[in-house]
């Protein structure tokens, strides 16, 4: 692959840099520190798009990856309900990828939890442990799985713990009549999520224009391949 | 309902009957200490068999219960091969349930596995906990969760602790990279079995003709009925 | 052991009772639905009270323990300052023992957190987990835990889940800098309770006049008997 | 400090290294890719040795430290009988401090191992979990807690599971009657280990003369320090 990767002097984006330049060709793009102060810049042929950086950004990434008719992979949060628009329009030519957590079994994880809610009759209990740095409790990947799993049960709650240097354990208690099932994931680094965008840029490459989440490439890819 | 409860003196079979007894009406049959010593010493009709006894003593009452066209509930373990032919076979015209792990949450818990396994790149391991007077080790249901997970993963390992009373703790880790996911199932005390007959048997209660087991219960009844 | 049972009829008291008949002689005391209404009323002689009512009853209890010399158990929470006071008063003379939590592994999980606490540099936070109908948070013994806890550590932060039949789960993570410790004692019923306050009897028979508790039973008794 | 790094360019060696290099003086020392490839050709005054090479090589460097008359940290694992009793008898003119698992917490976690099975009546076993690449089983820290645990306990079994990345995670279970306790130690990432030999290095810089491991460093240092 031939990858513009915009936001690379980031945080999360030097880390995917850094995976992504062992096996693929990277030009790095970022308003400083990065070789390319914008798309338009790179006078080279690119396969596609990465963004890591924020949402205004994206906005123009996803431009020009549909005047350039290559896949993009979106991975930032926060984009206004208009930003989400505009990018679903453009997923009608390109293959567009928006994830919000890059962990693969994250993805997995929030699934199986839903499976169990829809089986076994409890209370259902959301426990999330981060480093202490993390000011918002509970966490994003907290909030979302409990608005998942309240489509099949009532009132779940969710308690939060800071402390050390904790990437992210999420675990979920099902509380049957007897018995009871506990799921946990945890991201033992931060790597976890660069490789994660590194492995769906490879699986949204080949697929037709649409718009793709974290769920679409556990669902299909995994599956599938295995 | 009226039941017909076979092995009724067993360990099993006495909570299983203090469990029905709170809200049905029970003929317990047993060779002794029961009030009646074979199906036939009944003189009343019942709507349902359940077997907790053996598997010889199950074939015996799954042919009564072709008799009176009423379903059956076997819940013992180790029938041959020759023995669950038969089964099958009256099968065809009445309800039959056929169950090895009576904990609903057991079953939830050991399609979870696969739903992850399937999803999830990773190593598995499975650690099972009983008390320390069980002699068999792997448990029952960590060679039959193995057997399972090994449809979709390479060499599943297994290890066992045995101590105090535990009743049955199961542990599936996914070893992914950077990240890993655990599943775990506990039984809290011996009545989740018990409990786990009495909902499959008003379950199977309802059904056509036909060979059942826990995964039918927890797909098709709790999923919709949730 | 002859041993006077007060409150021998209330939910504790039943459980203790069961056990105890099983290899010593009780007295049964209640208010109501019990052989004797008061100790006053008992007829014979007995080695020891154990005392599972309530503060204001513990008070005559431990005053008819100093009238016949003997020593007693009182296993009832939240006495007021004046009746504590009274209470030792009383430990002079004769070995009374004072306990909260029963189960003597919540003792020995309290001090080997405090153990850890006062070694292994870390942020410190406690997650209890207990049954749905438990409707204060935190529970008492994750209250005391914090307490002992914060003698080491800057604010020790806790958190609780409530579901299903839940008996007693506490754990105590220890994030250091890129390792941590997580103790966790779990109590599988609540005969453990029951057999504790049987246990602390025995112990308490051969002490000297002094005031004892849980502290005492496991740091002397276990320790040296092991 | 000044310290001269004996095993400069290993695995360990060159975090250990990296880690010092921010607050102190670093002469590395190696048979290949350092700057020196033994103590004496360090043409400048070193405060302490630390040795991350190997059982042969420490030997060399101890007497290198007691010429010098400065203190030693060894942290390599497998030294002969022989071997031992000479690292001892150089411990008599300085102090040597002789390290087999440096991550602080895996020392506490062992003391509080030992800490309830001398108080908490139970059956108990050693889990431990370690990355797929890992050959020996079970992990030498499992194995030195057994023969700890073992001095109270009968029989304490083992057990392991190898998968994916694991660092490396120790799980002692305390089954007891109707309770059981548990006590977890999860090293996060292979810095541990180095930064466990940094702050011995500074602790040991303070002794007299004499024989220290992991246990004066935890029970003296930090329940002082707090």
């Amino acid at each position: 692959m031939v990858v513009a990767l915009v936001g690379a002097s980031g945080k999360l984006g030097s880390v995917v840099s850094s995976l992504l330049k062992r096996q693929h060709l990277i030009f790095p793009v970022d308003l400083k520190n990065a070789e390319y102060r914008s798309l338009n810049d790179i006078p080279y042929e690119y396969d596609i798009i990465i963004d890591v950086s924020c949402p205004q950004q994206s906005v123009f990434s996803v431009q020009n990856a549909v005047e350039n008719k290559i896949p993009i992979v979106i991975a930032c949060t926060g984009h206004s309900e208009e930003q989400l628009k505009l990018i679903k329009k453009c997923a009608e030519e390109i293959p567009v990828f928006l994830a919000y957590n890059m962990a693969v079994g994250a993805e997995v994880f929030k699934e199986a939890s839903v499976f169990i809610a829809e089986r076994f009759s409890s209370d259902v209990h959301i426990h999330e442990q981060h480093h202490k740095f993390k000011k918002d409790a509970p966490s994003g990947t907290a909030v979302e799985l409990k608005r998942e799993l309240e489509k099949t049960k009532n009132d779940v709650s969710t308690s939060s713990a800071r402390g050390g240097d904790v990437v992210g354990t999420h675990e979920v208690s099902f509380y049957g009549q007897d018995e009871l099932i506990k799921l946990t994931h945890i991201a033992e680094n931060r790597e976890v999520f660069a490789r994660g965008i590194c492995k769906v840029a490879e699986y949204v490459r080949c697929q037709r224009p649409g718009f793709y989440t974290m769920a679409d490439f556990v669902d299909n890819f995994t599956v599938k391949t295995r």
